[in-house]
């Protein structure tokens, strides 16, 4: 089976592949998404929280500053994959409460709110009774919390259903099988050679067709956003492979009924985030764990988020525990996602997102998509290209880069 | 289809039931059992716990001396399962070590002890050290605890397995479908209807064959052996039905690697159990709840069992949770099982066995094969009839008997 070349390939189709295939493919170029099981990685381990405000961390201003116009865009890109895909996304503009169970937690939580203020975050100081007012399923002991009115939530799962049939109706070719590495010529990218064995997918059914393994789907540029795996691509000099390391989060679904929610927005506490979904659906997270690439649910864990949400929300012990999921998320040297060109001409990576993958998907699609379409690197991304790990980087898979 | 009539049909193939049938076989009885999921009933969520010491209970005399003479019977047993049945069933005559945490389990533990020298049963009283120099793998806190070296373990899935083997191999024919209801003639059982939808099973494909829905299994002796769902058999009086009902258990199977056991025997506190099986498998249980016939995974059973198993043994923190289980253990108004005749002619009950299942399946095989082989009711069981519900029974399902 011979196809023609595309214009770009991207290795890996979580929401930041197809994100960006579907944008470049609005923008007239033709795309391949190449993944063994799409959307089944990361994206579908995510809680669907979109938390800038949240989760700011100390001296992290540029991060802050790429989150913040990435949830910006959210209300429009979700209302354009619903469209796309005819499916909605579950986006739900409700808000997250982070709550302190202790004296301990609440001076936590006071520092976190000074640090919001001072970068001009909008977020709102409440006393116990009016956390428990917002949300009456909290346990009495809260001592006090910060609404954060802009941290809002998507359905991550639905996100990926949405955006696959979006590719599909982009025209954006689906190739069900794993990228083994990169083809150059000279100094130049020339597309992905496919694993020798491993799933060929579906043959020649249509967009979602298969390719033979072994093959090499030629393309004039290549886009690596398989996440935490994106560090393992053949036909690259080790240094010249993004710095990106697995960072193993354990969550819990959870479901109770639709019309008795255990809360109406995102609650969180130092230890453990719930995200309630609208429908009755929970989602309860998140280890962060280095453990390499090890998937296994451990009973410590499990235990342990469990023990959490119910110590914020004393009703999580009546809900039906559905699900435990093991997630990698692609961490970078500077928790900060890796975005633009990168070694060979015509390679781009699209990695490293780390907790903020869902939250930055809008972002990272509109400005890589604008990268492969000009050739420019869009400014709301050129403070996160891999140039900035040239000198020395704390030690870890990766290193320096050319 | 047309079968020809058997001596007996046994109505549920969980442990009681295939044991039961299996023996009658081997006594020269025509035997078919009717379950749609054969052992995948209590049978399938039990931990394998043989614990008639450890699990004595004070009032119920005679139903020690069942459990004692069933644990007794389980070596043979075991032994006999594993030639009939051509596989191991993971019998291991470990042992079972009850701690306390702090002090007021150690006074619980104190009573539970005496309780047991008085009733003659082989027990040891140590100190923390002695129990952690046993079990290495106790939290140093533990402050004491009891030793029951009579109570062993067997690995419940591997028991089914092997007495499905067992029973096909000594002609009993299995038939996947649901009974809906007894079919009489005057005072007599003379078969059983099967329900008129739901799983027909395997067509003539030997011994595993089905049955067409809605036909009624010819058989002069009717065993009801469904557990908790004993009591919902048609074509007889409400009141003639054993008062059984759900008891719901929730389960934790969990993994660790073969060679570093979490401990080498089975080890309890007040709240939880801990059975290892020798190859890095665990169970954590369980969970008494009256729920009826909800079999819904709770996040507070999970959450509180991990606990309370981390509390005990630390490094269950480490293991893989592999499966959640729900189980309905069939339970009667005073916790012992019900064996013999009930109600019409032909009709034997043998259910009830709560939380003593798979200690009791020996014995209630041998005795209810021996009832419906000679027609006489063993010693051992007499002290098990329905009759003993004959006067006011506590309020629940079943009531009383005629």
């Amino acid at each position: 089976m011979h196809h023609q070349p595309c214009d770009a390939v991207v290795v890996g189709g979580g929401v930041i592949g197809l994100g960006i295939a579907w944008r470049a493919a609005q923008a007239g170029l033709t795309v391949t998404v190449v993944d063994e099981a799409p959307g089944r990685g990361a994206s579908w381990a995510a809680a669907g929280m979109l938390a800038p405000v949240t989760e700011v961390h100390y001296g992290e201003d540029e991060l802050l500053a790429l989150n913040l116009a990435s949830a910006a865009r959210w209300p429009g890109f979700a209302a354009e994959v619903e469209e796309a895909g005819g499916r909605p996304v579950g986006y739900r503009p409700t808000g997250t409460l982070a709550v302190a169970r202790d004296a301990d937690d609440n001076a936590a939580l006071e520092d976190l709110y000074r640090f919001q203020v001072r970068c001009g975050l909008q977020v709102e100081r409440l006393r116990s009774r009016e956390c428990r007012r917002l949300e009456p399923g909290l346990h009495p002991g809260v001592r006090g919390g910060v609404l954060a009115a802009g941290d809002h939530e998507v359905d991550n799962r639905a996100l990926v259903r949405a955006l696959l049939v979006a590719c599909e109706r982009a025209g954006v070719r689906m190739v069900a099988g794993r990228a083994a590495g990169l083809a150059t010529e000279g100094d130049r990218v020339t597309g992905v050679v496919l694993a020798g064995q491993g799933t060929a997918g579906g043959g020649a059914d249509g967009p979602a067709g298969g390719a033979p393994a072994g093959e090499t789907l030629a393309a004039g540029m290549v886009v690596l956003a398989a996440g935490c795996w994106s560090g393992g691509l053949g036909g690259l000099a080790a240094e010249a492979l993004p710095p990106v390391r697995p960072v193993k989060g354990q969550l819990l679904y959870l479901r109770g009924p639709a019309d008795q929610p255990l809360c109406s927005r995102n609650v969180r506490g130092l230890e453990v985030y719930v995200v309630p979904r609208g429908d009755g659906r929970v989602v309860v997270g998140a280890t962060v764990e280095e453990q390499g690439f090890d998937v296994r649910v451990t009973a410590g864990a499990v235990g342990d988020l469990l023990r959490a949400a119910m110590e914020l929300l004393p009703d999580t012990a009546e809900l039906e525990l559905v699900e435990t999921v093991v997630g990698l998320r692609p961490g970078s040297p500077d928790n900060a996602p890796m975005l633009g060109p990168a070694g060979p001409e015509g390679l781009v990576v699209a990695t490293g997102h780390y907790r903020n993958g869902i939250l930055l998907c809008p972002a990272t699609a509109d400005t890589v998509a604008e990268l492969l379409a000009t050739g420019r690197v869009p400014e709301l991304i050129a403070p996160f290209g891999l140039g900035r790990f040239a000198g020395p980087v704390p030690a870890g898979p990766g290193g320096r880069m050319p």
